[in-house]
């Protein structure tokens, strides 16, 4: 199994709307802040990836979840990230949120490492993934 | 084809990130926001659904996204949300953005019709989709 | 000198904004939170203000703010927040964010015990702060 | 009377916390919009202060608001910024927000013009407000 990332979401007052619940696209923010956590705790942070890899972010392309049990104020959710899979020039993070052991949200954010487009400016082209970074990953889930 | 609810998103300085670009969950806030004026605009208000359905409110099961342009501070993007489907208890919002002609992301909202559930405080049960709703929708999309 | 409560904040990447540092009004989110935080362990949390006094809310009536010295992303704040004083019927939370003992930020909110509104729906009014508390607070500081 | 800049801001679902009416800082983001708006309109966008002053950036120094009038999801705010005064290296943004003709909240953002500080990576320095532009609010005010 891959790496997991770990990190402990307390439900604030200001999370939540007047359904008195989590109002959901902070969810997304949270697997932002997971995804950032996950590839930093890999040596795959911002610095890193410039350095090394000239790659300047990690820009997401498509982000889906799938919400099965509400959170409100004060509650906490135990938020685990994790690569899911390499295709590509693109990867999947799986993000899933717990309490108690039970599964309340789980969401996925497909991401590519991007460099500066060449024809467009401020945009971002994807690149291939650099295969020592595969290759590191693939012992991980071995 | 469905009604479609239109509105136009202004980037604000805020909604961007230090790729200065739009950092992602807000789109999902506006999509949020597209329903809320699709349902008011198909007569489908809160205060609507709690009169005449007992429903109490109008919660998510799934939301997803693919974008494929960025949007920068001060861009705009016109967002078009639409009823896409039924299907038992459960209806899906599409979500469009555009920019001069050019889509610039896609997103899907799942949602069902809640009414308080009868074992657990404070969670909601979708019940099915009231049958005068999908005849309106029908007769809409023919 | 008054309970303090006190949380650690880390700046994530979706709390700055394009010029790379916390866009500003998120600090006063996290005031927020210091001040749900501060009443919960002061034993004057959302429940117990109900039951015991009537009071439906501690809405805000004013909010100010230093800044300092900005904070980018990765960055850590130690946050304090403690109640500065009492006066007629409002009362004021005083916030501090630290790093490496260098103070950072100052912020202050106004707020009052709010029961509803004998005349206006929806909006709340002040009631005096219950002697109780004040006695409470007095000997905590002593 | 200084130039006014003038937007309507609606409140969005998402905007408002359990309480039902606008989670507090959600006023700061808007301030922050009206000051965008106002400096784009007294054209001392980003990009011309960058081009004509060298100035990088107009951070904040100081923030504060009193709350009169809450606001809940639908409801609309008309809130109107201007430039309330210069005082040294510092001028004060006055935002107002109103519904039919009532004050509802009123905000004030102290910012400077800055650019990048000659000892300390990353941290801006206030440079005097050029001559030039508080001649031209002089004007403005007469």
């Amino acid at each position: 199994m891959s790496h997991v990332s770990r990190c402990e979401v307390t439900i604030e007052w200001g999370d939540c709307d007047p359904a008195r619940i989590v109002f959901y696209p902070n969810y997304f923010a949270w697997f932002d802040r997971g995804s950032h956590h996950l590839l930093d705790a890999l040596g795959l942070g911002h610095d890193t990836l410039i350095e090394h890899y000239g790659v300047v972010g990690v820009p997401i392309a498509e982000a889906s979840a799938r919400f099965l049990v509400p959170s409100e104020y004060r509650q906490k959710i135990a938020l685990e990230s994790r690569i899911e899979s390499w295709a590509g020039r693109r990867f999947t993070i799986l993000h899933q949120g717990f309490r108690d052991g039970t599964l309340l949200l789980e969401g996925r954010e497909v991401r590519f490492f991007g460099v500066p487009h060449p024809e467009q400016r401020g945009r971002l082209k994807a690149v291939p993934i650099p295969p020592d970074i595969i290759a590191r990953f693939e012992e991980d889930v071995r």
